[in-house]
């Protein structure tokens, strides 16, 4: 017998500039922008329309992202983790069919230039992002960041591994680490000052990449995890994807030049991929 | 206390183009290619490199990388299924630190030109997949493809959905729905003919989705796992990731000309993602 | 002094698709589709806008936009030098102060499926292309195509170059060629049987590519683009941009296996990247 | 009869990373970075490879690549323009083949961070770009950045266009102008501080696009590209390209709320693209 099993559904990918026009004190203008990318998954009670086309279960993906223009208009965007929980909170309660929503959502950073107050610049590459599943056991609020690329010109080891046959590469007690951070924080409440949160952890990431002495990109990971959950006492858990950017010393020898380990390729693929989860387990 | 909980490593995007030097019957070139692009992560026991940058249980991933370039030259590559149920064997019977090891293989196809016999052309968008997961249970395999981009001028409808106060959608009874088929499906053995297994799979996929007349995607997603599965009785499960390709009637009106249905919009943002996974339930 | 010099401005990514909807014998559905992808570029007498804000001379592009959607569905969409042709031509002539239209079209294949009569796949990577400049000498129409990627096995050499301070490159007498196409090709007249046309290039290009005995790609350029012309007395000229596609022949002997020139390496980047134009010199 | 007319080949995507490795006073580490996209396309005398494959004029896009890393461990990357001039010199006088070089440069950004010494994040997503054409009149320099994306959230009306039947944009005396800036400047020198005339080139168009009150987006573009000129006059000429990033308002009254023109749907297609060029002419 062939039963649906796991199902979602929703709207991907709802951009979102929410403009706040405030003025200074002099009563020029002093706005503010929350640019966004909120993406929506609701499941639950969804076998109708999968097995006949009833569709008086479903919530049109056109109406959820319409939720989305409408509660930044009544409501605002200020956190995307409590935009993210607003949102989530309404289809998972105003919907009977729907038992669980998951709101993602990516916040791209701009900055005031020029001096006007209502001028902006794209700020960065790195993206912050906030996801909140809502279900019978209430919300759950991770958030994180990606694109955010750290490299260090030395301080990485890499020796003493595997040799199997098909094992070529040579040990170094030099070598540049790079790499681009995809990380995800789990807290444990949902009332967290999550600005100075994520700001808080960013920098603990940073920190921990640059002054880690590695011997392996996995061991900087669990560096970087360890001093985020030991600098932020309130979240659960961190989740780490780390691809290795590779940086290939040029041999420039055969030009009559001496290798002095300046000059680099960087290679995008293939890549080593570190992925780890980091836990706080209670002590009782 | 702050523990290592998952933790995989590997090599993402090892690109691979295979020649088989045949002849034909008259002494001509026959050559046929595979051109694969293959990831492999592993896991097991990898603490000591996490805690300690010790790196005696790690197998490289530069050494996957070249585990793959000598197995295609050692074995050759036939089905991606065989090649990764080749790969992931060897990781975890090899190296006594790692107990799972999952290789996944993107297949690109390429079709003969020409008439020379070693001219060859990249044929079509979608690719095929493979995915091999090895650990204690023994491997399992799923196949699959992405990037089939279906469409349909008729023969959908729309209606009868939730209109809560942010639902502005028109109903509609004959809307164009296109997606792009996303699909993987769950074997029960590793010794299935895995071409004509994909190629069924692919036509049925196909099959399902221009015939059904649809009332919702959600709909049309279930008739197409339902076909593969019922056609490919070896299969214990499908899952299907189907974006809502939305095309918009553009309103001529304005321009004095009379709406016909026969000038759409694409629109690749916002997009309704439609997501659902089926399962045989053995019958007793 | 300063003064504005070359501008143009118009709509880029204009995404259309427009259905056919016939019937076959009996009645059935016997739909066709172009999927079309319009950019618009004109340019004249535009130094008020620039200078001080003066929209009178501006269509807006929004209205270029508008004008797509509007043809289309006025005048139906067959081949797309035609469309091009057309736009281009309304906007040079509508618009005093546009004095040259330029109309980019890509489009984008389907086949049909399922045996609908109005189910459709997306085939191909390739994009067939055209571009109309519609100035005061009239309109001139270019063909061509992008995304052809092309692979020869074996049938190509590559030695006797310079050898320089800084040339390490092994001579090679069998080497894999590959390329991915970009050509188009500038015709004489502007009411040429464009399909036809079309598909002979392509042909044509293939043709070459797969029996030309190579001794550097730009042999293999010049070759594909001979056969063109020669194959299509109307066309002028012909430009090709092909990038090379290198795949790099992996030593597999560390591995204690024997090469046998059937294991690669393809690699994006860096990439060799061969451009020329074949032109047509009238003989007296 | 069929001749070869323009003609030129080149390495493409060549990626270096050139690490300075200075000291503070105290000893500690002081690095630098410079992290570069370095293009080659080199034309002359090259009808013999076309004609007949003969490659004794060839040289090859290895060695072209070859050089960039060879010059960066010879002479160091301090500015782009200067090294890429040195490349292009060096082509161009050492190839009797080649009369003309163009060396294009992509620089990515990157800071110091966690105050190692050692230790850099990725800045920004803006590129500063270098190109160097050196054929018989010498060396031309242009210098440039792309991917710097700006908005106004006021301060910006559109009204007073064309009308024709295909008009249905309202018009507004206030909306988001926002665009992502694609600029390069030409110098009359190739002996300028190049890292000053950048960062001032940078901070003008910024701020000519902040403080124009606009009325169209090409009066901003003539505005920024006269403010650079103005600023700078070692410069001959600046071209910008500057799309349209449309933010549509979003209109929240269905849904039972007042337009307050502060939520905004961010669209990337189709766009707007204004281009124009601005030159210095001489006066006497």
């Amino acid at each position: 017998m062939i039963v649906l099993g796991d199902s979602q559904y929703g709207k991907a990918g709802v951009r979102l500039l929410r403009v706040c026009r405030d003025h200074d004190q002099a009563g020029g203008d002093a706005h503010r922008l929350r640019d966004l990318n909120v993406t929506i998954a609701l499941s639950g009670d969804q076998a109708a329309t999968h097995l006949s086309g009833d569709n008086s279960a479903v919530l049109t993906t056109d109406a959820q992202k319409n939720t989305v223009y409408a509660f930044a208009a009544e409501h605002g965007v200020d956190q995307i983790e409590d935009f993210a929980l607003l949102l989530a909170r309404h289809f998972v309660t105003s919907q009977p069919a729907i038992s669980t929503a998951r709101v993602s959502i990516d916040e791209y950073g701009w900055e005031p230039v020029g001096g006007t107050g209502h001028s902006f610049a794209r700020s960065g590459r790195e993206i912050r992002t906030a996801a909140v599943t809502h279900d019978d056991a209430g919300p759950a609020v991770t958030s994180g960041l990606r694109g955010l690329i750290l490299l260090n010109t030395t301080g990485s080891e890499f020796w003493g591994f595997v040799r199997d046959r098909y094992t070529t590469l040579p040990e170094t007690t030099d070598r540049i680490l790079a790499t681009e951070v995809n990380a995800s924080w789990r807290h444990t409440a949902a009332d967290v000052p999550w600005e100075r949160s994520y700001l808080t952890a960013r920098e603990l990431l940073i920190d921990a990449f640059a002054r880690t002495y590695s011997y392996s990109l996995q061991q900087t990971l669990f560096a970087m995890g360890r001093q985020v959950l030991e600098g932020l006492p309130e979240l659960a858990e961190i989740h780490l994807s780390l691809p290795n950017k590779h940086h290939f010393d040029v041999d420039v020898s055969p030009f009559g030049l001496e290798n002095s380990h300046e000059v680099f390729c960087p290679s995008d693929r293939p890549y080593g991929l570190i992925e780890g989860t980091l836990t706080v387990r209670g002590e009782s």
